[in-house]
């Protein structure tokens, strides 16, 4: 039986027509390896923006359901002109968007999740010898509604794709050459990781490495889907493959070091400190679709008998997060709500430091030696994250880069050359 | 029960922001009115010869499957701002899609036909009160191809969706103020029909009237759908109503003149004369979906025993027709395939010269004292065209509009104010 393989690439990949004939060629190079190819794409370069500037000419608070039948012409156009262009390279292609292949997900608009995924349209037309073209990005409901799958939507369609269809593998092909220890752009000798695990990327990425959305590296774990990051325009260089931890050699504690300065900090202050409060906060906020990441509670108070809590929320739910808060003021009978978004999220990852103690306290002694307070910590067994003010994140995220042996020149391709899988 | 009434808004009148606010005010205007309204809208703009032009970028022979894909994705766009617009302002609103909707077609790409249109969606979100927002031009096949109908495809989507819903008017919004005697930019002093029948509405659109295309008119016809066609931007001018002839009072043997100068026209010289040649030829040309005109066949030669086959199909079907024809000519055993298209069909139009002889000669004497040569000759019940060379064609209808005396100081108002139906 051929192996399939699914692409994916980003609207820069696709953001005019020569690079869509490049895209063309790169996707009928893996035909010619002997593979089925299904790609997802995403909307044409600045698409997007430009839509959602229009609607906002219109009003700055347009409804989600229209937000999302607008954004999803977005990829009706690079799906129908990449079919074109390797149509016209001699290749047999067909173009679907979600509607068309049956991607299904939940009823909520922006940000719906895959519930399923329909193959047999998508099996046929390779058993036809067809290269197939769906629009990433977006999903269909039950009741036939567009939805929209938020930030990072292309990749995790392409996941859910090639673990629908029992996938070979699913590359994701990107500006970027692949994972790196850390945002090169802030640490210019961060060098390229040739494998990490699922549960690395995870972390690195909830840390806001910007690689890949969380929720498409969730879904290749959960379906145990090969994933690899590459570069649309150097294809010599195979990237990063993201892997299960089982099939990996661990040789260093730490992985990757990520900032994220897109969070708010809220403090619940003064909450009675009796059962229930703490869920009725965060089931409220959940019941909102809003993430939260970090929380702490601080012990109650003896005399008051109050406690403050404490997390962190993405920005772009902050004002929601503020209305939330305000509407249960009275039910929780709590004091002020402070909110402080002057702030960064600095992680190190590894599936490494589960078996090697004093990682953290090597963290928290090089931010102390910087000078950088630490307002919160978390911890999972393979990630530790500090919040700090923002101004001192990327001084957190070179000293810490330096201390777990990260730089390009000490680790570069200790793993080898990757196998072509 | 409340009317329902539909309306459609050119790419013009969506042109950008502004005017799709235009657009959501006079929408609103008729709900105001006390009906339920589904307007259908076109792509914005030069949205459909942008996104030509980028297929054209990549090969000059795209697909007709993935031109549709393509296209369609044009009416997604104003749907959803036009949606986002009404919402703006205050009243409910929903956009769909054709596939949403289930706007049935035939399974023929780029000019289909619609077979059917399901209402249970529509007729459901109406009773909610809300404005219906749907996508003209395109429609999907049963198993969810995407197709589009063609030049004037969003007026016939109106059309139908008004037939469908046995909706009490169909409102067709343009640039112009309505149908007129003959093209005011040819005879500045041709006056606006208050009334024209279905009948000759598709006479003078088949003569090349582009007010609207003749399949919107003749579904209206079949399914006795009022249509109004009035300007988007003076909303107080009523425009031209279209209705059955049975209903109008006939004053003038002549509505109208017009001039088309998109066809050409083909002779097949020297056809062997035996029967089931000219069954051969359309028969194929049908079977290619080019459509055919005039058609004439002179007498057979005696000696020789052939005769010449000449018809006029439009320009943009030229190059599909030699190669359909080339293909035939050793079946067919006949002489040269000749093609002209340096001409233009110019028509009189008008259910009144039914029961009034005269008007024939009429024509053909003023074309003959203007020294204008007549190349072929096509009449119906009450359409009388003569094809004549294109650099003739505006004198002709100069000639033709002055003579059958429907100059504006003569006709304007004959009729009175047209009732508001």
């Amino acid at each position: 039986m051929r192996k399939i393989i699914v692409q994916k690439f980003g609207g820069t990949s696709v953001a005019d027509t020569e690079k869509i004939k490049n895209v063309a060629r790169t996707v009928i190079r893996e035909k010619e390896n002997g593979n089925d190819v299904v790609v997802v794409v995403s909307a044409m370069g600045h698409t997007t923006d430009y839509l959602v500037k229009m609607a906002h000419d219109l009003t700055p608070t347009p409804s989600g359901r229209e937000m999302d039948m607008l954004l999803s012409t977005g990829e009706g156009v690079s799906i129908a002109l990449l079919a074109i262009a390797i149509q016209a390279a001699g290749y047999e292609a067909v173009s679907f968007n979600a509607m068309q292949v049956g991607i299904m997900t939940e009823n909520v608009h922006s940000k719906a999740r895959i519930i399923d995924i329909k193959t047999e349209k998508l099996r046929k037309n390779l058993n036809e010898g067809k290269i197939i073209v769906v629009a990433g990005f977006q999903g269909v409901t039950e009741d036939g509604e567009i939805t929209t799958l938020g930030r990072g939507g292309s990749d995790t369609s392409a996941v859910a794709l090639a673990a629908a269809l029992n996938a070979e593998r699913c590359d994701i092909y990107t500006d970027v050459e692949g994972v790196y220890t850390t945002d090169p752009r802030v640490v210019p000798n961060a060098s390229r990781l040739n494998e990490i695990s699922y549960e690395e990327m995870l972390e690195l990425a909830h840390a806001g490495a910007n690689v890949l959305h969380p929720r498409s590296v969730e879904t290749a774990k959960q379906f145990n889907v090969p994933l690899r990051v590459r570069s649309s325009f150097k294809l010599d260089n195979l990237g990063t493959l993201i892997v299960g931890v089982d099939k990996m050699e661990i040789y260093k504690p730490v992985a990757g070091v990520a900032a994220d300065s897109s969070q708010a900090r809220i403090v619940v202050c003064d909450v009675p400190d009796k059962p229930g409060t703490a869920a009725t906060i965060f089931g409220r906020l959940a019941k909102e679709n809003i993430s939260v990441d970090m929380i702490i509670q601080s012990y109650a108070r003896k005399v008051s008998n109050t406690n403050d809590i404490a997390f962190t929320i993405d920005s772009s739910d902050l004002a929601k997060t503020i209305s939330t808060l305000n509407a249960l003021k009275a039910e929780l009978n709590c004091g002020e709500i402070k909110v402080d978004d002057n702030i960064a999220k600095v992680s190190i990852v590894g599936a490494g430091m589960i078996d090697r103690p004093g990682i953290a306290s090597t963290m928290f002694e090089t931010l102390a030696e910087q000078g950088i307070n630490i307002r919160m910590i978390s911890t999972s067994e393979i990630k530790i994250s500090c919040l700090v003010d923002k101004d001192k994140a990327q001084q957190a995220v070179k000293a810490l880069h330096k201390v777990f042996e990260l730089e390009c020149n000490e680790v570069a391709d200790v793993k080898g050359t990757l196998p072509d899988v």
